[in-house]
């Protein structure tokens, strides 16, 4: 049975999403085809910057979020996808080898009035660095209900 | 001498960033490293999800309008990065061959109150196909100033 129907989350609810390690080869193969800016491709210049030194995109942030996001909420889920998010916020600088803890805090869900079988769930993510938080982003994400009727 | 510094952006100002076209090969790369959903890595079970076909993770979107971003504005400027935004918004599904044309429009701007030499430019990025919005977002930008005293 699918782990995550639109009816498995409720307001209130957190999910853990474990920790990865920033990889310094891959956040730069990102930095280099993404986000080529100084303080994300060149050490010496990364070191002179606001930034202190060289550090990840904050695209490449967003995205092992989200590959956290789908390999413990999203890959056993009813998701359909996102419509976008209201807030995000590049808290700290990311760098190689930082260990980043990734969660996920449930705000609030409501059935769509337009699309049956269709419910948003409103959704707080987070990627922590000893506890503090380097990236938070809120957004919306739309997910399948289990009954026709779910309300 | 550098292009963009602060007092270069002002409200109302419009850059065109040029097209991209989606390419199948890399997003489905990005995808199935950093968003293996369903509709994003499986042709069938893309078709039949909401989103109708294999499409790009808005991720990938993103870093494409990043690369639009860099190339044309933050390349030859005082960059020194971003906080983050406020709004994100996939407006449509993003498919391979897919002609995206890239734009910002700035919003407003100001000195910041506690760092000298740095000011916050607010930008509205689009990404747009065949003149309709895939993606927007609004988010800030910190930029060197010219001199300074600027205000």
């Amino acid at each position: 049975m699918t782990r995550f129907a639109f009816e498995d989350f409720s307001a209130g609810q957190h999910i853990d999403m474990g920790t990865v390690v920033v990889d310094r080869d891959e956040m730069l193969e990102f930095n280099r085809r993404f986000d080529p800016q100084p303080f994300h491709v060149d050490e010496v210049a990364a070191r002179e910057s606001l930034l202190g030194g060289l550090c990840a995109s904050g695209w490449y942030t967003c995205s092992l979020f989200m590959r956290a996001y789908v390999d413990t909420v999203l890959a056993d889920s009813t998701s359909q996808g996102s419509p976008g998010g209201r807030e995000l916020r590049w808290l700290a600088p990311v760098f190689p080898g930082d260990e980043l803890h990734f969660a996920t805090d449930i705000l609030a869900t409501r059935v769509s009035s337009s699309r049956p079988g269709l419910g948003l769930v409103e959704i707080t993510g987070t990627a922590s660095r000893a506890g503090s938080p380097v990236l938070t982003l809120t957004f919306t994400g739309f997910f399948g209900t289990r009954s026709p009727s779910s309300r």
